[in-house]
């Protein structure tokens, strides 16, 4: 008797992770002579432009020192690290006690738990589309609807994906999103501010997506890991802080505003207003057990980052991130065919991209690579065929040099392009530029 | 229209871990005149008897202070991490590289992927019986059968639970095994060295295994997160590295050897010698992809806390667990209705109570706490009901305290108790005990 092959089970083969498959197609070599600038991953570490805090990293230092943090804590956290996101996130208008947190490894974690808390196989949740690819990762394997990958295609159509307006500011369309609710739904995930956009929602709009959640007794999942990560006069509003009230599940986590998304250090905080989550509630307990927490030493660094990181560290950030923005909007600006949606938080910047000039977004990124060595990720990998994706944390050097051999890219693409000099880049302070 | 209250999930509502259940039920106030003896959890860290090497501790400092690791690593683990795995565990026999290694967030973590990527609802894992509850946690929710959980009864009644034969030395029983088989069994979990049972098999029975792993074509996960943590001449071999030759997915993690069960770092490793796992495989790194792998400060100390812990610090570990677990059966010794199994590897005593004299081992372990104030768990907890796990990783007073106690509350509770004087304690060498 042979050994025949095993299939794996159906729960992995139903786990994919866009990225990887867009990732795959453009998957070409880059310019031997250019050197590479990779503005494709979420990551802002990899540029060393902006760093851990010093508190962070005295935190960390001292929890391993003190060997109280060498063991398990509670599956649901440790009690200081629990109290302290309770403190920090706790708000007149939604109080919240370390009760109503649970620690995850990372914002991934925390919203794994939350989708696998809420739905059943043939429920349904409500994703944004364009949005992040890791809600439908975990939805399908769980036969919870969202997406039917269309491989022939290569990229991601979403059954139940809400529509963000992107030729109008990257609001959600609500008309579009009452199409979508039945008798299955269970969850409505809001990612305010937006990763792929760069959005953030103003007040208005998100009581008017709590009005609508309201209507029609939608739990939300509220995945706000980008926070407080804003620039250039927007304002970030928690959800849970507004009216009218609904039940949220806000996830969370240190990966994007204090800058190590590698210490995988997320959480969930339940905020139930009207008493409907006891259940859920139960059910996230039980399966934060399964893993048993994030790892204790950054447990134990949890307090002090969180109460002492000074304001000074985000407004840097928020710096670095917004004038990299500028610079590649103004870089790129009077390209036909290009259209940079100028983001107001988060790390990414979308541009348009004319299929008739450049081809589409998987060609785009494609070419790009393979005659300026930058990478970006293509649109499609977070359902938005014809945009691509920057990342804007690198340096204003960095940033500037691929905005110009974007700018190159399609310069030689297009029969309308009108040479842009040097000083066209008036009115974009990068003279304080570093390198890296 | 009021909120009506949301149930958890189907997979929520299924992920029991019986530990809880059974904890609730020894839920007691110690005796206010004793102090509290804990050795109801598998955590070394708790006593600071067994701290982490000064080797790991420098690791992590230098990780840090790299800022090489405050990023996203890939999902699979950060390459230099895995390849210390590789080379830490490859054997001439079974020889394996980064790319059969998958970081996880703890070796639960590496369980948990082991298990969702091989089998489907209605398939079936065979797991040990007494054995660690969290295979069927990681099961049940999935539909694939292991366990049925008794809730009447409050202990475990495990459908898929293989025997150990605990009156005969802990092996596995490989007549009812092989009574369990069917065509929907998927895989066997091997638990070597034993938790609850600290039991290590011997070379030919772990051969036996592998036959019978080898006649019935069943994959074989071996966790090994005890691994070489044996003692009094007892030897471990790492189930790959023995014939016949078996696809096995070994799971381990720093948790239980280098005694940092809180660091949340574990690993997978696929040995597929007969081709048959390419899928798994695929379905595995599929998996990693969810939560996007454990911390990764920890990965960035991973190669240097494999490589250069020295023996010493093992070899300390070991005797201080074989100590203790020689003082609680000299101390226990000549008792009526108690037999202490000695253990040979991991950190447990399981200790045998007749039903007669002391009730079950529920009502034991909530009167040891009552009146002794010692802290144990049932056996229940473990498939093990009439037995009690003692953690014997305190120090040696500790240990010595809490085994006194426990016998002078055994022998308040049988007719034919024989006191035992201190004479009886000759040639059990505790003269160098240290209090903590």
């Amino acid at each position: 008797m042979e050994w025949t092959p095993l299939p794996q089970s159906d729960h992995a083969a139903n786990t994919v992770n866009p990225i990887r498959r867009i990732a795959d197609a453009v998957s070409v070599a880059p310019n031997p002579e250019k050197p590479v600038i990779k503005l494709h991953l979420g990551d802002p570490s990899l540029s060393r432009r902006l760093p851990p805090s010093t508190v962070a990293v005295e935190a960390l230092h001292e929890s391993i020192n003190s060997h109280r943090h060498d063991g398990y804590g509670p599956a649901v956290g440790e009690l200081a690290a629990r109290e302290a996101v309770a403190r920090r996130f706790t708000h007149p208008a939604s109080p919240i006690t370390a009760e109503d947190v649970i620690l995850a490894s990372g914002c991934s974690h925390a919203l794994q738990m939350a989708i696998e808390g809420i739905a059943n196989p043939g429920d349904n949740i409500l994703i944004p589309q364009p949005g992040f690819p890791l809600y439908s990762t975990l939805c399908k394997p769980h036969g919870i609807e969202v997406a039917n990958l269309n491989v022939a295609n290569t990229f991601l159509s979403v059954d139940r994906g809400y529509m963000l307006d992107m030729k109008n500011g990257g609001l959600i369309n609500l008309e579009h999103l009452e199409t979508l609710i039945d008798e299955r739904t269970r969850a409505l995930i809001v990612n305010n501010p937006g990763n792929p956009t760069g959005v953030v929602f103003p007040r208005q709009h998100l009581e008017e997506i709590l009005e609508f959640a309201s209507r029609y007794r939608l739990v939300v999942i509220a995945d706000e890991i980008y926070g407080d990560l804003t620039y250039d006069g927007a304002v970030f509003y928690p959800l849970a802080t507004l009216s009218p009230k609904v039940p949220i599940i806000t996830c969370d986590g240190i990966a994007k505003r204090w800058m190590v998304p590698g210490w995988r250090l997320g959480w969930l905080i339940v905020h139930d207003r009207f008493h409907v989550l006891s259940e859920v509630r139960k059910g996230l307990v039980a399966l934060s057990q399964k893993i048993v927490g994030p790892c204790s030493l950054v447990q134990g660094a949890l307090p002090k980052i969180l109460a002492d990181t000074p304001d000074e560290y985000f407004e840097h950030n928020k710096l670095v991130i917004s004038k990299n923005a500028s610079i590649v909007s103004k870089v790129l600006k009077g390209l036909a065919g290009v259209h940079c949606l100028k983001p107001h938080g988060a790390m990414y910047m979308m541009i348009s991209i004319d299929k008739n000039v450049y081809g589409d977004d998987i060609q785009f990124a494609s070419n790009l690579i393979k005659e300026e060595s930058v990478f970006c990720l293509p649109g499609s990998a977070f359902s938005a065929p014809g945009w691509i994706r920057l990342v804007i944390t690198q340096s204003e050097d960095i940033t500037k040099e691929a905005a110009y051999r974007i700018r190159e890219f399609c310069g030689r693409r297009q029969s309308t392009f009108v040479e842009i000099t040097e000083s066209s880049d008036e009115g974009c302070d990068i003279s304080n530029s570093e390198s890296d």
